[in-house]
């Protein structure tokens, strides 16, 4: 069910890449994350490669000198459109097989003057979404952000009564997902100030981040046809951080009877690439936070293999800058740390409750974890947790101070793994910053 | 702002398809709606054709007897397609063209051996989805259906304060969107029996339907640049009536805090020729439901040219027939009949809406206008409504009676505009039948 441990995750590995073996790097040849690239200076097409190092694999112009075969082959020949989906819809074996094959041509001196050709440094190139999204899927499985967001509005009872039967989630909106470096202006929106009677059409005010963990589906189930708990990790191909942004007075006003909207819609990031299932075999960990209080899932959600290894132990950080913070030279200040050891619900369990109404998931959807947050301060993945709603300030090391995001703040997001006996393996960061609101009408100045 | 009167509505056009002029006929010449073809017993390519009487005209095969020029040919090239997203894509000016250029030639004689050849019976023919669905949202913009649902929960309250403020909605599910006739199975779900204290995984008890009209997305928007409410009429490629089956009790067992999610997208149904707002022009009516006492919307929603004809008039009307109605050769039993006027907000300010934060919709996203329901008994647009919420029953003319829907039943919407001095036009009809629940883990029986 999940996928085990195997000689590409061997710590010995030596690769012929020389700045994959820096200490702290996060791309070192256990991990080969999948991204879609191109140069940035040449008019070229995106498609699809391979962090090693500080370079990027460009995998379907390996295809030329005959290092592939069989189903790694069959993987590689995916790589030359400008998005994952084909990839991803091959499925788990030839995944693997191409997973397997590009760990060992990395680590093989002899073929070194055959593939380097076909490496490009990082520094070269931009990178777009990895995928075409079908659907996006928010989940709420943080049991301590929904029980921090909760108490702002229900002190004696934050979590509702089906919180701890099935994982809650809502359709996100795929259109305006974007990748890391793709700044936004500040939204407008419909508020309903403090006190007043009449809404207002304005920027919002209440800007957030929320750090989560996305999930990127692989093959498709055909609507009609449910994955079973234990069947869903192979849907699964790997996953990126996202920050679903938020407009909480937007948010607020909207959300009711029938949940977020534009709070969330006008902005999504995610982190360029992928890590493969396949990578995080090694830090796979108990599913620890329900405890024996809790009820026991459903059989059609529950798993003895989830409860020994369905869990992942990455360590996640926020961090912000201002403005002023980088004009003076100051790097980003830490906001928070976390483990995504604090999801009560397993991707797989995502998966599994996603499609048990026959819900069709397709290759390239993507599923978020929810915003992830731990039990206690310096845990938080929300200004909305860490500032109680906007009741507290905190302050920057430039002297400023914020309970919501200001113009030109700077997010960013970074995780990895590590685990004694294994090598510590990056996601890359998820970073983007709020440029100040124009007016809705006119075209932005930047990039979408 | 909204498209204008013009020659193509003439009722005095005479077409060379006779049944064309067959008395409440749906598709006479004043009508041609688009949607996407093929011959069912051929292994035949699906492609964009226009319905015409009980012919289906291939656009693109009539591009070879070089009959269109400038603009209606830029259009009729994007009809090769499998779907309508680059005729949507092409622009409101474009459509037009492509309209007049198929009106004359449907009423010139002298082209009718040439033309006539690309004609297709379309009791020949099946249908597919009109376009790739990227996004789909769903509104809630019937204030009668709005105020009948909440009375249900809030008898004294039923409206939320923003409801005359903003057209409430939520992101649905697209990949779970099917055309008229693709049945499906009673879906599974998570459910909370009344007086129960552990939920069930069970098929749903509380299968209903939704009465909605379905507009699609022409042109895209940038994201990060809103659409004004007098800009977003040109944004509506066209519409259909749309299904949006929902299972009550899954639904109220998960819609807290965060909106519906497996309650619906278990199937969407659409009917399969999308009416153009062109084809409208002349059933285009006062924004009526919109009161003295009731707020002027906020500027951004406002519009002079919406209150004198930003709605639609449409007659709408649902029919349903059990297993033995069929068996027993009687026709389906209507349930309601109500009028599209009824909607609080335009589909123009639904878009305007959903893009005043940014938000990009795109060519082929779809927007449904969320249950049509009138304000009384006979034109509620669904069962929740007409039971109270499964309290009360009605019978069958078969002697049957039912609170939601049965296996094997059978629901069909159908609708149609008519106004004195103009000929009557109608949709066609969204049809699917409720087959059992089966295995959840099974593929099903029925092609998806």
């Amino acid at each position: 069910l999940i996928r085990s441990v195997d000689q590409t995750h061997d710590p010995a590995l030596r690769c012929w890449v020389g700045s994959a073996h820096l200490p702290g790097a996060d791309f070192p040849v256990q991990n080969l994350p999948f991204g879609v690239f191109r140069r940035r200076a040449a008019s070229e097409r995106f498609r699809c490669g391979v962090a090693i190092g500080d370079r990027i694999l460009d995998v379907s112009a390996v295809l030329g000198a005959g290092l592939f075969s069989g189903e790694a082959r069959v993987a590689a020949e995916c790589c030359g459109e400008p998005a994952l989906n084909r990839l991803m819809a091959a499925g788990p074996s030839r995944w693997k097989a191409l997973r397997v094959a590009l760990s060992a041509m990395l680590c093989d001196e002899t073929v070194a003057g055959a593939v380097s050709p076909c490496l490009v440094p990082m520094s070269y190139t931009e990178m777009t979404l990895p995928a075409r999204i079908g659907g996006y899927t928010d989940f709420f499985a943080s049991i301590h952000h929904a029980t921090n967001a909760g108490s702002l509005f229900r002190p004696d009872n934050p979590l509702l009564p089906n919180y701890k039967w099935l994982p809650v989630a809502y359709n996100g909106r795929a259109s305006s997902v974007r990748v890391s470096g793709h700044d936004f202006h500040r939204p407008w929106g419909q508020l309903m100030p403090p006190g007043a009677t009449t809404p207002l059409f304005a920027p919002t005010r209440k800007l957030d981040y929320e750090l989560e963990v996305g999930a990127w589906i692989g093959e498709s189930n055909v609507l009609g046809c449910a994955v079973s708990v234990d069947a869903a990790e192979d849907r699964l191909f790997g996953i990126t951080l996202l920050n679903d942004w938020s407009a909480r007075d937007l948010q607020a006003w909207e959300y009711q009877p029938l949940g977020p909207f534009l709070g969330k819609s006008f902005a999504t990031t995610v982190s360029p690439w992928v890590i493969t299932l396949d990578a995080l075999s090694p830090f796979r960990c108990p599913q620890a936070v329900r405890g024996p209080a809790d009820p026991a899932p459903l059989p059609h959600l529950d798993s003895a293999a989830l409860h020994d290894r369905g869990a992942i132990d990455m360590h996640l950080e926020v961090c912000v800058r201002s403005k002023r913070m980088k004009d003076e030279g100051m790097e980003p200040m830490s906001l928070s740390r976390n483990r995504l050891t604090d999801l009560y619900w397993t991707f797989s369990q995502m998966v599994a409750h996603h499609t048990s109404n026959g819900c069709n998931l397709e290759a390239g959807d993507l599923v978020g974890s929810g915003t992830l947050s731990g039990a206690g301060p310096g845990t938080y993945g929300s200004l909305l947790e860490i500032t109680r709603g906007g009741q507290t300030r905190f302050a920057l090391p430039s002297g400023e101070t914020r309970t919501y995001l200001d113009d030109a703040d700077e997010v960013t997001f970074t995780a990895f793994c590590e685990r004694a006996g294994f090598v510590r393996i990056g996601t890359g960061a998820c970073t983007a910053t709020v440029l100040p609101a124009r007016p809705p009408y006119l075209a932005p100045t930047v990039a979408v």
